[in-house]
């Protein structure tokens, strides 16, 4: 790693003040790794501008040197897309201003580095919900969530990330600042550019700030858990709740039978919640307008559920807390994962229609590569998304499993790619995917990845080890 | 206008086939007015392919020849943008199938040629909705609506067409045809580039497919009018009445009661919804789960929003009659106006708190300009989208009003701009508001959309009468 002019950090530390620049090698160790462990970077300075404008001064000077920048949020994201391996890294961890809220309007401005959890509490100050919610909200940025399309379980109802975008603020490669920060619904003034920073994992720009949409709360919330017999029952089931309910269901969840054993074991206090064991369970979340007809609807769509044999079993929680305690149980998943050995994950959507097939054809498939394999699935089955996760068998060598990764990944996302899915539907591709974007997406939509890329960073200094760059060249050279 | 070259002509012919190319001037005219009357174009030749594939074939040839293309779907556009002034004619009209349909998933995947109307009687023969309704909704197609990133009525709830495409098929400017018909709620895998051709009008391609969002019907409809005082009530209710019913609002519709005397005049047997008078009325539509209990919830914040004086009386539609008969009155406001004399109309938005007093401060600046203008003002409020149209004062002749129109629309667009809101809330811009784009739109934005404009068509084949091209030429040279 090459050592950064002394002109350059002369000008950085002016630009961005004391606070601003870190260079010792212990403070700059947390923003190095990340939570899966699976890549570590390196750096030569860790910029953490205070404002917008420091930030633009900031990328403007690396664009006159030609050094190139790493953005990171809150450092939360699952692709390793935001650890530097030489780059500078830019945080935008002290842009934490909520900047304004228009109740009436249901809009609210947010500096980037706000978190998810601290915008969603200030649109419940006005009890008004933001309802895009990942587990790793306590950190994760509202500029990362926008660099990533973030997703969630409250994509079915809500929208991912861009759906809740009403305008940017941003800082391009060269440095200028953008301010798009519009709070109408409609505008068709143009090309709607803010889309370009939208899901680029910031390669085209540092979101500096946002615009977003609230939603009203709804005023009762019911939840509930079903037992069934087979993946296409869950299709089935949301498709008949969908007649009845409409949008208004909130949460769709998909859950195996593994999952739940996974993790029932792992949070001690936790029950099973129906009597029956079945091989597959939902859960979903109503939100209703009415109180009072709420439970009745719901109990009534159930028995009519049962009648169809969709289910086998369900319970309606009963209380605020048994509600909680059933949504833990889907959210601990990952948590109760991570115990029992090494895993190979897998983020896939696949139209709904195809995942009944997919799941027994994969199954079969990885039973011959690694009999004995766990199988951990659970996920936002109303998006078509689950998290396909792969455990190894008991008993097994955590490495020796490790060993089939690229194998196993390849047979899943071949899989997924026959039926017309994606192998990332939330996650996006940092430096994790890279192989895929060659091997699956198609050579005239690279090219068009590519000419963006060199329109608006013709230097190639922004997050310049992400996916795009070898995909396309490789592409070509095919 | 220019002799097309012969070997062009008869490539051409190959291409589409004898149905497929249309020289004469008595067939090519109703394609080259639009039905504001405003523009008047011209074309040496109509293509019409029958298939993806022969259009994009076409494009390849244009681009081999360098000949100019306008795209058109139903000619309904408002802007100008679909009259060609010398530019090869290239219509959707022949690709009319609608594709497939999976009503689990709720996606309807169809030809760029459907009409909005062919789309919702697809979606509605399984019970589904395709939500987006224009009045021109008979002619206007999926690709139109695409390239202009149509509004409409339904907004509110269901949002612009961008939120309703999940996948596309375009013919880029080249003459490649890129297949991204996914049907995915989620996919993350790089820059989502589908975006690019949702509403940038046909200049970046042309799209020739589509998969498009459903949603379930909600099963019960209601239906109110209510009077109001001021504008800012309207707001407040609107608020008032998404704290109750959150996102099951369908249409939240602003009249003035200048507009309502128009219709009533124009339809001889409309009545008057509300025994009293107000200066103000809002429409409302309520797409509610609860047959039951529907009624009884609207009632109730009727009663409410009356007690916190919001409103002055309003009326429940006691049948679906009734209902349709509301709505009428709304939807033929357009048609009421063009037989009172000349207008000069504004597609704007605002923010939501700043339409009382633009439209208090906008009144007054006009009437001192033409004292007398009667203010026709409907719209989408629920998204800050009005329709600000001026009708010449009674007895003034109708060319003395449009002689003032460049004064009187820049009165207008400054007074929006000054308040964060957009000159061109839904119609697009087209040929109408290339000097709006000059401007009010910032620089760096102009800019953006010029390297967009010069990656994805360097040759400038597609739509080249079109706004960025002056706008960001100008803008430079300023």
């Amino acid at each position: 790693m090459a050592e950064l002019p002394t002109n350059f950090i002369q000008q950085a530390r002016d630009i961005l003040g004391p606070k601003g620049l870190v260079q010792e090698p212990e403070q700059l160790a947390p923003f190095l790794t990340e939570w899966r462990d699976r890549w570590h970077g390196s750096t030569p300075l860790l910029a953490q501008p205070d404002s917008s404008q420091a930030l633009a001064e900031f990328v403007s000077l690396c664009a006159q040197f030609k050094l190139p920048i790493t953005p990171q949020g809150g450092n939360t994201g699952l692709v390793g897309g935001q650890v530097p391996q030489g780059e500078i890294l830019l945080s935008t961890r002290r842009l934490t201003k909520v900047r304004a809220i228009d109740p009436k309007a249901m809009t609210l401005q947010v500096d980037a580095g706000v978190t998810l959890q601290q915008a969603a509490e200030a649109a419940a100050e006005h009890d008004l919900l933001f309802p895009l919610e990942l587990a790793s909200g306590g950190s994760a940025t509202i500029g990362g969530a926008i660099a990533t399309n973030a997703g969630g379980m409250g994509v079915l109802r809500y929208g991912n990330m861009r759906d809740l975008v009403l305008g940017l603020e941003v800082v391009l490669p060269d440095g200028q600042l953008w301010d798009g920060l519009s709070s109408l619904r409609k505008d068709n003034t143009g090309y709607d550019v803010k889309q370009l920073f939208i899901g680029s994992e910031g390669t085209l720009g540092v979101v500096t700030g946002a615009t977003l949409r609230l939603f009203a709360r709804p005023p009762t919330q019911i939840t509930i858990w079903a037992g069934l017999e087979r993946p296409e029952h869950a299709v089935e089931l949301l498709a008949h709740l969908r007649g009845v309910f409409g949008e208004q269901i909130s949460k769709f969840e998909l859950i195996s039978e593994t999952s739940l054993e996974l993790v029932l074991d792992h949070m001690h206090d936790a029950r099973r919640p129906l009597q029956s064991q079945t091989p597959w369970h939902v859960l979903v979340e109503f939100g209703l307008s009415d109180p009072h007809s709420g439970p009745d609807q719901v109990f009534s769509a159930l028995e009519s559920a049962l009648d169809q044999q969709m289910i086998n079993d369900a319970i309606l929680a009963k209380s605020q807390a048994e509600a909680s305690a059933l949504l833990a149980l889907r959210e601990n998943i990952s948590a109760a994962q991570k115990s029992k050995g090494a895993a190979i994950k897998h983020d896939i959507s696949l139209p709904l229609a195809a995942i009944a097939e997919f799941l027994q054809t994969a199954a079969e498939a990885i039973e011959q590569q690694a009999p004995g394999t766990r199988f951990c699935i659970f996920g936002h089955l109303g998006d078509g998304n689950l998290h396909y996760n792969l455990l190894q068998p008991v008993g097994m060598a955590a490495q020796e499993f490790l060993a089939r990764r690229e194998t196993i990944t390849d047979i899943v996302h071949d899989l997924v790619h026959a039926r017309s899915g994606s192998f990332s539907a939330e996650h996006g591709i940092g430096i994790a995917k890279i192989g895929e974007m060659q091997r699956y997406k198609s050579p005239i939509e690279l090219a068009l990845m590519q000419s963006l890329k060199q329109t608006l960073d013709p230097d190639h200094l922004m997050n310049p080890r992400l996916w795009f760059e070898s995909a396309a060249q490789d592409k070509k050279d095919v």
